[in-house]
């Protein structure tokens, strides 16, 4: 299987015409597209990575990676909470266009009934069309039932939990947020499927990144001589937060940065397992997260670090997040960009990369950042959406960042979306915190960042919100 | 004279028995030991450089400094203003003890005509007692008449401004804040001198981080056959904020990113100097500031990160730096440190490394942290005192902080002290940002800090402030 796969793809390249990368057979190895891994956490904060400026919480796996490659400073992802937003990296397209974000649900919850659209292409559909095989190991949340799981979706196998481990809460003492602060297995009823069916429940979470990581490393040996495509979701660092016995008492940073500490050893793993197999210069690893820090789970929850507020909103520590991508070889060692990027991107870049097709039978929102990648070209991207279920709360172009609406992230906060007219304007670049409203002094970019909404929702097709849908 | 001087410091350490520093004549340079070089900038943030996650300030020079070295994400100044904190760095004494201190004015002005008491031992006395050449570049604020500039401290030689480069301000528009915005030289008068000599003045600001920088390598060259210690304290990015034609736009943070870049190329000339002439592996550089940032400055102040407010205070953003150590082939390259640590140890580390006599007829607050860089031991230093002016403020032991009086920095706010019994209770490596009171859960961590504290006063001698004294 895999190897009919390899020649399907050879000669689906040779077909094309795509003569630089057709080679003789016995130097195939060298002509393959790369592999990409895209390892993505759950509510972690720009500001919670040491090479992001954390004081106590040591990655030095994630920093030796960001030495070895490129590190992102203004990369963000498509949404400020988890569903929108796993929607949109692997379809490189804004949730409000693949019906995975809604006004009055803002994710999916075991009582829902929809998933992922079927006519949606995901970058697991893209490249396994194209010959590669495809591993997601981890939180999926883009629907439990059995057509919206990964591997209807372009997977060929899966190991993880269909949606937050905070989720399928069992009734009983602690109560309410108590049970969060001591957290034990059994307070929750969180399934672990295994390709579609339930293997273990609750899931053991204490092992279970350390488990996610094994499954990871295990599909990249056993698919070592063809293109693969491994998608890890780490369920963490989500509240409750659980860590292997190895991490207890591993950061100075408490329970939190056990559970990073020991997130960052999984990369570690990963990277080593390429560098083991010889597979390092023709793999590309992203490393990124779903949305910013929950901030009312206190020190359970992460730190967006200069940025203003986190998940659940649209100011900078909603959306922007640690990106790190790793290809010796390609990309420069070293690289500190401050490109602006986006989860989306990650969609686009690899299909192109893979030398597949990125679908031109519907608007898509990543961009290719090859070139910022290997350090030939700037401005791919120029602007960045902030939606919050159909309602585009703002819009960053450039340095600059208009806020038509805002609104707290949670609790009261919540309930209250204000109205802004002529838009907030902040200078990103040089107000990263979002501090000081230059409105009165720019009515020329708001103008043309009006411009920019304008054109955008010409194209604008919202389909019906999946999160909508009941469990019937 | 510099022959002479390295002839009395081998004779000094032969006559004090340190067998193993001594050589035979031939091979003297490998016996010598190590330089010093301690670069203090004004008012920079915690999170002003890339290495400590800005997102839009370049700082490649500082970065890979920090890769080659030590970087520290838990050291602090003595205060949380300029004059104190300079006066600790130098003396390795709380400002408390040395005369620096007061609660009516927090550092000295031009119509002052205090400054540092002659019986203080500076670091530079120290080391010129030992064979030293000791040179000091750029801001002082130790007292500006003769009798309290460098050259009457231990420095052979002098190049800077005496105090701070905001005052002395020219009457005349445009009044107030408004000449900060857009700062032009000749709004202020402040005098540049050499050794005693005033040269130049108004300083011309534009070109001062440049020609301090010229004038600290010109040293470094100059000196390279014998020990040498430079002080190279840059006035910037203390308002008003000023940078050479060379980096005008140089940096997407705008003006104060443009200073900070050119500081940045600063350290890669000196450590540059240092490669060319065969020190690196002989020269212990420091790199850190004097306190927090000025945010009432808005996009001219810096960012203190995920710290908590900035200059002037005594959270964390007002008194936590960022701090790194580069010894190439001693402190070994690319470790990331939680130790804590203070600009007072620089006094300690650096005379105890160079064979010195740190004073024992006084108190010395500085600690040697040999064993931190050399990454043999940890704990080197265990708590630290917040003060602001004479009043202790708060204290750090181990992980814990507390507050037994909070203020803010500036305008209303600092005028409204807050006592606290129970003192408010942090714990810092859990929760950084100072958000979550936990006084309630810990007694036992007060009592114990109540008892250093208790300690501390014991042997507390506070000299009459110099900072009262008033122009002849």
């Amino acid at each position: 299987m895999p190897f009919a796969r390899y020649v399907s793809f050879v000669l689906a390249i040779v077909i094309a015409g795509s003569c630089a990368r057709t080679v003789a057979a016995d130097d195939a190895s060298t002509a393959r597209p790369p592999n990409f891994v895209v390892i993505f956490a759950d509510d972690l904060g720009y500001g919670d990575l040491s090479c992001y400026g954390h004081p106590t919480i040591a990655t030095p796996h994630l920093d030796r990676m960001a030495a070895e490659g490129i590190r992102f400073t203004q990369f963000y992802s498509a949404a400020s909470v988890c569903t929108p937003s796993r929607a949109a990296l692997l379809t490189g397209r804004l949730p409000v266009r693949n019906g995975m974000s809604s006004d009055r649900r803002r994710v999916l919850f075991p009582n829902s009934g929809g998933g992922i659209p079927a006519e949606e292409v995901t970058l697991a559909e893209g490249l396994s069309e194209i010959g590669y095989a495809a591993g997601a190991f981890g939180k999926w949340h883009l629907g439990h039932l059995p057509q919206f799981l990964p591997t209807s979706n372009g997977f060929d196998t899966y190991f993880g939990i269909p949606y937050s481990n905070d989720m399928d809460r069992v009734s009983g003492d602690p109560k309410g947020r108590a049970a969060f602060w001591d957290p034990k297995v059994e307070y929750w009823n969180v399934p672990l499927i295994r390709d579609t069916e339930i293997v273990e429940r609750p899931a053991d979470q204490t092992t279970i990144t350390r488990r996610y990581t094994e499954e990871a490393t295990s599909f990249i040996r056993s698919h070592k001589s063809e293109p693969f495509f491994v998608y890890l979701a780490h369920s963490m660092p989500h509240v409750p937060l659980f860590r292997s016995p190895e991490f207890e008492g591993h950061s100075r940073r408490g329970l939190y940065g056990d559970v990073i500490e020991e997130i960052d050893w999984s990369v570690g793993q990963v990277l080593q397992t390429l560098r083991e197999e010889g597979l390092a210069e023709n793999t590309l690893v992203w490393f990124t997260s779903d949305n910013g820090p929950w901030l009312i789970f206190g020190d359970h929850g992460g730190s967006a670090g200069l940025l203003k507020d986190g998940k659940g909103c649209t100011w900078e520590g909603g959306m922007r997040e640690p990106a790190i991508a790793w290809w010796p070889g390609t990309i420069p060692a070293g690289t500190v960009s401050m490109e602006i990027g986006s989860t989306m991107d990650i969609f686009t870049t690899c299909l192109t990369l893979a030398g597949g097709t990125v679908p031109d039978d519907r608007v898509i929102d990543g961009v290719d950042l090859t070139p910022v990648l290997k350090g030939t070209g700037s401005g791919a991207r120029d602007h960045m959406f902030y939606y919050r279920g159909t309602e585009l709360m703002a819009v960053r172009f450039g340095p600059w960042k208009a806020h038509f609406h805002t609104q707290g992230a949670y609790g009261a906060d919540a309930r209250k979306r204000v109205a802004h007219d002529p838009p907030l304007l902040f200078n990103l670049e040089h107000d990263p915190s979002e501090k000081q409203n230059v409105a009165g002094d720019h009515p020329d970019v708001i103008e043309k960042i009006r411009q920019i909404v304008a054109r955008h929702r010409e194209n604008l097709e919202v389909p019906p919100s999946q999160l909508e849908i009941p469990l019937n």
